[in-house]
């Protein structure tokens, strides 16, 4: 299969949230004009991106929404119930918990850690927080493929190296810090911090013109 | 100024991390080389970024750590205090309040706004969560220019354009939903479901090769 851009990907699950919509409003149809213009994006960049899949949709007569939907979340891996684990019982990983949109799409935090031992024995929601040193077992007894980071960054690294050592190929990095992983293994990095940054410099400038979006 | 490109603002946000790091450590100077290494990007990519904004640093001499340090914040508009607006003080609003990088950027959110009856009138850590319908006048009042957006995805646009209109200049969205703002508006997006599904398609193709970082 293609290397296909992270961006790329991106773009399918919010083609996949359109359809989605779409579907529940009882569409059958739609035109790939249509959905880029509901996705911020041009015709052209529709067909490309999935014309990397297959074949989808019919000259003239677009895409069927249920098809293309079901299509894209299989692409997506999205078909199945992902068990998720949670490493950092803090505020930020509290808010992840509780996130209902992962939980839509099958991403079910099933097993959460912290290495402070007042934050152990906690039930959220029905699901202990368990100590750190047992991260390894947890997550290889129960499959656990892909985690949520949300420990300091200092702690990040050590992690993470744990983590894909007992068997996680996808880490959701939300600790501030860039970390490594071996090839195989899928980071994407949540940086608040740095995305305000970014808006400093926007609002800051802005007599040039926004910089952002 | 030239417009510069997201990317770039966000790599001049990872120098200023790592010359941070330094100058804590009583580093003085750092050539382009380390300064890459240690941003996982190249020289050549160092250089070009900061050539956007000037001329920095010495031919075989490297940088001066404290000097670009302190040019990177100017450019990055942090030599502010920044008085920022939350609205939506559920639980993804309560983390981002509690988010300490925030405070220490320069980052302060002043003012928390919620429609719910129940939320209004709580204080956290000193600061009143407001009626939603007090907004335009406490942000007009408090000349704030940067708001986080943390309300469910259906609310987001309706109070983006209250934003934009009461004279915030940059959003941090974590509405879950694509927002439309005017030229000289910037928006930074962080969804966190997207980020999963892009981790899921990576762990699910995985025997391609990862497709993330």
């Amino acid at each position: 299969m293609k290397k296909v851009s992270e961006p790329t990907i991106t773009r399918l699950s919010v083609y996949l949230r359109h359809l989605t919509v779409l579907s529940e409003e009882g569409v059958e149809t739609v035109s790939s004009d249509d959905l880029a213009d509901r996705s911020g994006t041009t015709a052209a960049q529709v067909r490309k991106d999935l014309s990397l899949f297959g074949t989808f949709g019919k000259r003239g007569l677009g895409y069927r929404v249920a098809e293309l939907k079901a299509q894209l979340r299989d692409i997506l891996g999205l078909g199945s119930r992902w068990p998720v684990a949670l490493v950092g019982a803090g505020k930020i990983g509290a808010a992840l918990f509780g996130y209902a949109k992962f939980r839509r799409q099958g991403f079910f935090i099933e097993a959460v850690f912290d290495a402070d031992p007042a934050k152990v024995g906690q039930r959220w929601d029905g699901v202990e927080v368990l100590p750190d040193d047992t991260l390894e077992q947890v997550i290889q007894e129960r499959k656990i493929r892909i985690a949520v980071l949300a420990v300091p960054s200092e702690a990040a690294q050590a992690v993470v190296d744990r983590l894909v050592d007992a068997g996680v190929r996808g880490i959701l990095n939300f600790a501030g810090h860039r970390i490594n992983v071996p090839a195989g293994v899928a980071v994407r990095s949540v940086d608040m911090a740095l995305e305000m940054e970014g808006l400093s410099y926007a609002v800051t400038h802005a007599a040039g013109g926004s910089e952002a979006e």
